[in-house]
């Protein structure tokens, strides 16, 4: 058994503990007994989840008073307010309390949808976030947003819910699709790039091993990427400022997310395209040009995929769409220097549109 | 212009600031033109309300960069997932951001769900509490308790969500028909038995002519009881302790208003029944047999229509369901002398189902 390593996240409501480690399940047992025990648990997963992991389930909850598994579809299309509505009346028909407690087990998708549920269950229960995906665990199990989509806008419905616990077992990871390990390496370069030169400096040395899945090597990354995350969210929990660093390569990553027809990029890919183009906008700004050459030669080692067709018009109209979402205009993140961003909202439309021709066609600069 | 008076109320997440008073919808303009100005304002209300004072909505607003009121039905039935779902993505549909804000403009219903839909879009924007019955004046529009109805249970999602300000206009109340007065009453004397003894001097004073809802009379009443209930609120933010005295006359009560035929008693009317029904488990108690006159006797002057019909097991078996939202089974509420409560968990079945059959007969005891 490899170590366990173990966070806090201090947040305005309490504290999370965050275990990151290879086979860290056995050595949190004794503390998820006694945050289960003599409770009714509530599990939120998916039939693919539970097929691969569902038996990590029976050690951590044999001390809880009864233990009901909710089964929701995999991906996004589990985020709606109807899957909310059915879980919540499921919980109440199956003896849901006040003090019942559940657990999302699975990706960002059902850590979403579970932390809602949870977050709005008569006025909010605690919750445990179990992530089985890199992105997850690097990402979306940490800092308490949680989300529903609705109104045909992703993560228009929600709240800041922060779980109990959050625990990242590595060796979930060794079942994923090795593109979904490169996508969600893509968000951990974007934490490293204007959080954590160290960090930076580990995915230059090992990202062809990396991109293997190997639970034992990501383990140390997803521990770092984290510490990382929880060092931003703590000191800005409402997303108001720093927090919003994390949207590094976001700008243009959602647009190209949402135009790519059938959904063929993945996003944590695009997110990679988004920051190759934001440092397009960085060196317009003075970013050194080794500085965003580094940048540049690790997302290439990632090996995208290439990017779709796009039409210019539709991608400047889903930014401006974007900027609906944001307090004051369009918002970009650029890197100034290693291991340091900030927010610009004095990108001009056009100049956007007078980088993109050129960066659709060849989004290298080498 | 009568005076207005201002109270804050501290929380988790900052300060909310109540106006109260005959008239007060002038003497906040400043701070509502301040906090509306270059805004998008959603307005939540009823056809109801609208018709009634709609107007006051025109001075308020005037700053604002948008006014978009969306009407919701009266009463319990706007409180679904429906019609927030509903709610949400209109508000997306007419350009809500994170900066929009929402006022809750109507009775208890209106607050429960605008606070939820208000705590909730894209992870919580600010909103006003604007309420037009006594009952939401005192009670309901203050505390930040928010919800919905699910699963056939009572304001079973929800979460906690203070507005940024609540005016309470008493002359909103001259509108309201008498036996809503009477039932709001009610949920007054429940505030001052426990919490406020001058209160209760004033209530016994006054009762006949508070009773004729005059918004003059009034004004001091609802500023005393919200004084009282800010006090327990800021002392127990998230209903953990103290806040609960709030259920006093609840426990039976919410069972005489579910079990009355089509509804056929109020919410406030069961709560002062609930309330005599509570007396009598205190005197069993020890509760001097002076004071639970002194209560018995302002209750009678309420008014109350006469008690429907019930069968004991139907009520039994209804607080037994009520016990599933509480994290410790039953917990009845009683008084233990003027101006104090104590919560009480060993109250046997057995001791109220031997007492209900008289109490239905008969509820009062002179």
């Amino acid at each position: 058994m490899s170590e366990t390593d173990r966070l806090s996240l201090r947040h305005p409501d309490g504290t999370t503990t965050i275990y990151i480690g290879n086979h860290v399940l056995e050595a949190t047992r004794g503390a998820v007994t006694r945050w289960v025990e003599g409770r009714r648990m509530f599990v939120i997963s998916t039939p693919r989840v539970l097929s691969l992991h569902g038996e990590a389930l029976d050690s951590l909850l044999s001390a809880a008073q009864a233990r009901e598994v909710l089964v929701v579809p995999e991906g996004e299309e589990a985020k709606c307010l109807e899957v909310a509505g059915s879980l919540w009346t499921e919980i109440l028909t199956r003896g849901g309390k006040r003090d019942s407690r559940l657990i999302a087990f699975g990706g960002g998708s059902v850590g979403d949808l579970g932390g809602f549920v949870a977050g709005c269950f008569l006025r909010g229960i605690e919750y445990l976030q179990m992530p089985t995906t890199l992105l997850a665990q690097v990402d979306a199990a940490l800092g308490g947003k949680t989300a529903i989509d609705c109104g045909g806008a992703k993560n228009s419905v929600g709240l800041f819910h922060h779980p109990a616990m959050v625990i990242s077992e590595a060796s979930f990871l060794s079942t994923l699709p090795k593109e979904e390990i490169r996508a969600a390496l893509a968000e951990v370069i974007k934490m490293a790039a204007l959080l954590d030169p160290l960090l930076l400096e580990r995915l230059e040395g090992r990202l062809p091993e990396l991109l293997k899945g190997d639970p034992e090597s990501l383990a140390p990354v997803v521990l770092a990427a984290a510490r990382a995350k929880v060092r931003v969210v703590q000191r800005d929990p409402g997303e108001a400022g720093e927090r919003r660093l994390l949207n590094f390569g976001h700008t243009l990553g959602h647009a190209l997310e949402a135009a790519a027809v059938d959904g063929s990029l993945r996003h944590g890919d695009a997110v990679a395209y988004g920051m190759l183009f934001a440092l397009r906008l960085a060196l317009n700004r003075g970013l050194e040009e080794a500085v965003a050459g580094r940048l540049e030669e690790l997302i290439q080692g990632l090996g995208l995929p290439p990017l779709p067709t796009y039409d210019i018009d539709v991608l400047m109209a889903l930014m401006q769409k974007d900027k609906k979402n944001q307090e004051t205009g369009l918002v970009w993140v650029l890197p100034e220097s290693v291991g340091q961003g900030k927010m610009f909202d004095d990108v001009e439309p056009d100049e956007v549109r007078d980088l993109l021709p050129a960066f659709l066609e060849h989004p290298w600069t080498a």
